[in-house]
């Protein structure tokens, strides 16, 4: 409960590409609403410099042990977009920052929520962090030049800590209601044994109701503004979560568009769910990338260390500044305003009421 | 070539739930559009019964030794939506019989082709068959209570003839574009070496542009109908093909409409992909099941076995009766016509060009 704690210690780690840009915008946003409590010393604003893919590559780490000591110092951390090496690209073959950081900080719950307003949808998506495809040691094995085999891996506890922290929410927040998304007539032994925890689990809320459905046939309903209404908290494994939530974005209006708060026992990371866009920076574009995903996640880290009203107030500046950021800060296009901006017609709305 | 065959057996298989009410329309359908072929013998159409959840369940397989013999006598099959049996509900848990026919016959290659007209969208799915985590012998071990282990099976040849399959096809057809989905930024070893695989044969094909996107992104380009143009032929491994198509199958208008090709080096299996909707049965409303999803399939068998010409003129006939088929026979809503009634309107509508 970070309502008691004398000091937070927040972490900005502006990543690559357009992060460093954008999350320089959410930083200001922060300062701006978190003013007092930083003049008095409760909060702490720092920056975390060096996870770029350069610093990354150049020691051949996810994350090179300095940043990884200054992270493990933050109670919560904002974090811009960083680059995924892949195969045949100029990068080594590294692990993703964003997957390495989930395993070592243990943030196993990845929240994501995302509304259709005029819908009425709103749905609240937690998606396991840590297993899965993504588990530590899970590497898989070239057998030999003709079979190669990956390993899929789900604990008990692992499972249960994700499930219960959906049903938690699902009774808190009245919503009463949880989907659980797997292949488990496929995957029957990890998604099994995850489908049959929630199963467990859901007897123990009675007052929520529980259905179940799989991976294949969920993207399909999400698509059906007749049937996503009946959706309120899904609950997946990683891999699932991975796909369901880019889906589910778009559908919100981009993966531009939603925050995704990365929560564990002793830390929380909060990011844009959009990438690093290194080519708007290549052609001198960066300026214009849109900073709001970002600073939707800044509100996410501000209700999480309990400045409520401060998130509130930044989520009805967000929706008053979104016309604005629809017609001037056309993502990307440098007939739009600049990131920059945004953010000041941004505070100046903040600072209205 | 099954130009240059004297004799051609198809074999029909009913299925569950409203499987024998659909596939018996299609069955008319099938006799009328080769009725003189299957007079003179060329071909013969053969009903194959047996493969019900009850005998499956009472023998314990996935598919009753007979029952295989059999179709592994015809070099076709039309098969109606069978039951996946689920942990909880009545029947043992035996492997789904779609599953185990794929990896019986050896079907290794599912194309599922998913068009929006007034888009422009002509999409078709190669979804590999046979592998992934549907793999013989992939089923997974409890290592103890708390931990549970899936295997993911990605071979070489197994890549390379679904990937090849897909390039050709968009050589022959004209599309010459191959979009290659997976996740080789995290399920490093197994689509990894699909995707290596992929961009190794496309060497062989330099009129075919490739691209490749990974399972997450691509759900949200297929929700964008701005971006969702830009795909023709897309190759897959078994669980992203299995996503994607039903997302797709949805976007086009359900997953009712689409129809489904397993096509292996000796046998071939077409199916409707949706289920087979016990309710219905239960309720007494499988009379009115909509049988054009199944008939599409047998469309797709009429191709494939070298009757083009019927195969065309069945789908201009299905397209002339779609607007019937909106209005009279509502997808199982008893107010609306039969399935019957559906294709004896079809075959009418045949008769009459
Ligand atoms: C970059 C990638 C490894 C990552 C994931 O798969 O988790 C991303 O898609 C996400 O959703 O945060
Ligand atoms: C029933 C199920 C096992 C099957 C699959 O996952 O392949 C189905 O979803 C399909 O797409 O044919």
């Amino acid at each position: 409960d970070y309502s008691k704690k004398d000091h937070i210690e927040i972490g900005v780690v502006g990543g690559d590409g357009i992060g460093p840009f954008i999350t320089k915008e959410a930083q200001r946003v922060l300062e701006f609403l978190l003013e007092d409590d930083i003049e008095s010393n409760r909060v702490t604003i720092r920056n975390i410099d060096g996870l770029t893919i350069e610093n990354r590559a150049a020691c051949h780490r996810a994350i090179p042990d300095d940043v990884l000591a200054e992270l493990k110092q933050c109670d919560v951390i904002l974090k811009g977009p960083t680059t995924t090496p892949r195969k045949g690209d100029k990068w080594p073959n590294i692990e993703s920052a964003n997957v390495a950081m989930r395993k070592e900080l243990d943030l196993f719950a990845n929240l994501r929520p995302v509304k259709i307003p005029e819908e009425g949808v709103d749905w609240t998506f937690f998606r396991e962090n840590t297993e899965g495809g993504y588990a530590v040691g899970s590497e898989g094995v070239n057998v030999n030049d003709d079979l190669a085999i990956d390993f899929t891996v789900t604990t008990q506890p692992g499972s249960e800590r994700i499930i219960r922290a959906a049903f938690d929410y699902a009774q808190k927040s009245g919503k009463k209601k949880v989907t659980v998304v797997t292949k488990a007539n496929v995957i029957k032994t990890t998604d099994g044994k995850f489908l049959d925890t929630a199963k467990e689990i859901a007897k123990e809320y009675p007052d929520v109701e529980m259905d179940d459905w799989y991976i294949d046939i969920m993207t399909a309903k999400l698509v059906d503004p007749k049937r996503r209404q009946q959706f309120k908290v899904v609950v997946l494994p990683n891999l699932y979560g991975d796909i369901i939530t880019d889906e589910a974005a778009e559908l919100q209006g981009g993966v531009g568009t939603a925050g995704s708060a990365n929560i564990g026992k002793k830390h929380a990371m909060f990011e844009a769910i959009h990438g690093s866009a290194p080519r708007m920076v290549d052609e001198g574009r960066a300026q214009y990338a849109d900073p709001s995903s970002i600073i939707k996640a800044a509100g996410m880290l501000l209700n999480y260390i309990g400045y409520t009203e401060q998130a509130e107030k930044l989520s009805k500046a967000l929706q008053i500044c979104s016309e604005f950021e629809k017609k001037v800060v056309l993502t990307g296009r440098s007939d739009g305003g600049t990131g920059d901006e945004f953010a000041n017609y941004l505070m100046e709305t903040l600072s209205r009421d």
